[in-house]
């Protein structure tokens, strides 16, 4: 129901088609925008012309980008002989701040599911498949979400690369999450942990 | 920590700033509008600058409005005689839901909070003594929030008003929320519920 005045609702309406922004919370976020200075909120209306306006997608990983290609792909630092695979730009994201990777990203755009009507030609697969082809990369790591969806998704791509020469494709640990405790684990979490057990003493 | 590149980061950034947005959230609207038509996310833009520029507050019961006085103000349907004293706009927004009321609001902009530095003078306090000069309302309904702020206010006015000829002044009843079990309600609603007890046989 619209209770509030011609610009107060339009802002709350339109908040309100954000993901996870309810009409409670939208109403909130427009009385908290009325009491900022007006510069503030310029601000925030600019970027969002500005994300739409600049943002483009990196022309060999896909990953957001400013320019032709991305931040990672074009510094020279990366090691070029190792490519992850995840399933979207946020997942590069999550990736970077581990600090864990230095190689290069490929992102896909989402993961492999009939039932969305995504199937391997809606995927940056043959992109991959070609930038396997100069050799030079030696591991492909797959880190599709730990789901249905994404394990189907790494399945797919380790079936599609199996037979390239000197590739190794390997898939990002599950198991137990750091911090948690046993307990708390569900039994598919447990059961990956039991079946990628490590060694303590060699 | 800055993991994506200038215009991306800038979105989630200012995302980020809202209330009851964290950076998890942002990062997920963020990547939601690059998936929009830019026509839609220019709408949004247009929306939050839309409302700095054209939003104000009535001059007489200080709820927003986009003119010199409000909607429900320069509506002649609306009855005269009463007046709901609120602490926000938001308040006004949830009692027209349930289309109870059909009188005036006053907008206090807030409650009584020595904390906060909120005293008397900083509410619009003086004003509501100025529109009941004319001897037009007969009711004054205290609607300020059922917590001890907005309890404290409502004794304030009280005081205020209780020399004034032919007003009466009212608050909102506390008691049991509809649907919801005795059970679970806590000990200070309970009681309250009980003080406020109406006949049922007359």
């Amino acid at each position: 129901m619209n209770v509030y005045e011609g610009p107060v609702q339009d802002v709350i309406d339109q908040l309100g088609r954000l993901p996870g922004i309810g009409p409670v919370s939208a109403q909130r976020i427009a009385f908290w925008l009325l009491d900022q200075p007006a510069d503030d909120v310029h601000q925030l209306a600019e970027a969002l012309t500005t994300l739409k306006q600049k943002v483009r997608w990196c022309s060999v990983c896909f990953n957001v980008s400013q320019d032709e290609l991305c931040r990672i792909c074009s510094d020279p630092r990366r090691d070029r002989s190792a490519i992850c695979v995840v399933e979207e730009s946020k997942d590069v994201a999550a990736i970077e701040r581990t600090h864990e990777f230095k190689g290069l990203y490929h992102v896909l755009g989402g993961s492999l599911s009939p039932i969305e009507g995504r199937g391997p030609n809606e995927l940056h697969l043959r992109e991959l498949v070609n930038r396997l082809a100069d050799q030079q990369v030696t591991e492909v790591i797959l880190a599709t979400n730990p789901n249905v969806k994404g394990d189907v998704t790494a399945t797919y791509i380790t079936r599609l690369l199996k037979d390239l020469p000197g590739v190794r494709v390997t898939r990002l640990a599950s198991g137990l999450p750091v911090g948690g405790e046993l307990e708390y684990a569900d039994a598919v979490t447990l059961g990956r942990a039991f079946n990628g057990r490590q060694w303590m003493t060699s």
